[in-house]
């Protein structure tokens, strides 16, 4: 089992200029591939910031992503709060500068130059047809903010992560949360590693309560959901998926 | 100027099967209000992850938010987690129990009871409408995951908080970062206290980027909004607003 933080760097979600779509995104991605993401920070564009919780991170996750702050502009200091992180200098990387001359068509400017500036042993991934490659520094993979670029960038390196999936099953209940809490605390005794989440819907008219039943093995999962159903009235169960 | 952090707790959403729509919208009503979010942190349902985090926010925050977890179900542990950080026992509030049973309309149930078990010295907030209240310990606000239930309640205290509201101008141009970079940083050198945004945009056909220009005060917003334009090209500017 390997586990993931997620750092969300930007001034821009936090006063609610743009909503964040990549952390949605990489929890589900995440998920399929059998990786736990534990933990979602938003932070503004500030180096000490990034430094200290890519620090905390690195040293409490297997794998640590951050999204944002990569541009050439003077909000992008990503790069400088990772190599802050490690006690790293920023080093120009030569083969990225040609990259970059290569993929706008004319010769590099301050600005472009700064977005060549990795951090000292910063190792540079990412298929050769993505423009701008991946950057990762130990565990910490650095990805850009964009959206489309983001999930292209995250899709290059996908393979690396693996786990053990987990299996999800659902049922929608008819009744509210509190008649059913019992039966769910009654399974949970008996199936003490099932993760089991209970979700109430405001105005739906069909059901009241989705479960979720999760666990990485499939046969203790559907044994799990087995007791459930049996455990719960058969005219509150609405659908099962 | 006041500030704050929001703590959205829950697997659903780490696990990627919800998006936290909270979290935006909270970002949007404190920047109209004038209160700074400087973190937003999502976490599982974990007692003692939650109570770390809160204790954590209560101290580098003027005002704190929770989402989520506050259910009368087996991993709705919010409140344990709010107990925990400031040492405070989980005691019945009968006068909540009396509301809980008017609002269901029969007596309460022991999931129903979980319900009424608030942190000690809790204050129970909320107009009488909402028929589940707004806890608040310290100066920590409880609020519940369901975005609809979420919004409901912000509004019913959002009067409570004040600050000095953000003007906001916006300029969108159709040059590539790395060509405007120079100008934004030569403007930062006579506008420091300017907070300046700088976000690319793929696939549009009419601008490449769209720069934002903040500040609480509005006439050195205009002269820095000036004075940005002075140094663009002026076919670079597709639009201000």
């Amino acid at each position: 089992m390997s586990t993931a933080g997620l750092l969300v760097i930007g001034n821009e979600i936090l006063s609610g200029k743009v909503v964040d779509t990549n952390s949605p995104y990489l929890a589900r991605e995440l998920r399929e591939v059998g990786v736990d993401l534990e933990r979602i920070v938003t932070i503004p564009d500030v180096i000490e910031v990034i430094a200290d919780e890519v620090r905390t991170m690195h040293h409490a996750y297997d794998h640590v992503f951050t999204s944002g702050g990569i541009g050439p502009t003077h909000d992008d200091v990503t790069m400088e709060g990772v190599a802050a992180a490690f006690d790293l200098s920023l080093e120009l990387d030569e083969h990225l500068c040609k990259r970059i001359e290569k993929a706008v068509g004319k010769r590099m400017n301050e600005s472009m130059r700064k977005m060549a500036l990795l951090p000292a042993g910063a190792i540079v991934q990412g298929a050769e047809d993505l423009w701008f490659p991946l950057i990762r520094v130990k565990n910490v993979h650095v990805l850009p903010g964009i959206p489309e670029l983001f999930e292209s960038k995250f899709q290059s390196i996908r393979h690396q992560f693996g786990g053990i999936p987990i299996h999800l099953r659902r049922i929608y209940v008819t009744l509210h949360e509190s008649d059913i809490a019992a039966s769910l605390n009654s399974l949970l005794v008996d199936f003490a590693e099932l993760m089991l989440g209970s979700y109430p819907r405001i105005g739906n008219q069909d059901y009241h309560v989705m479960l979720t039943l999760e666990s990485r093995d499939p046969e203790y999962l559907q044994r799990a959901f087995d007791s459930l159903l049996s455990r719960l009235p058969v005219d509150a169960v609405f659908q099962v998926d």
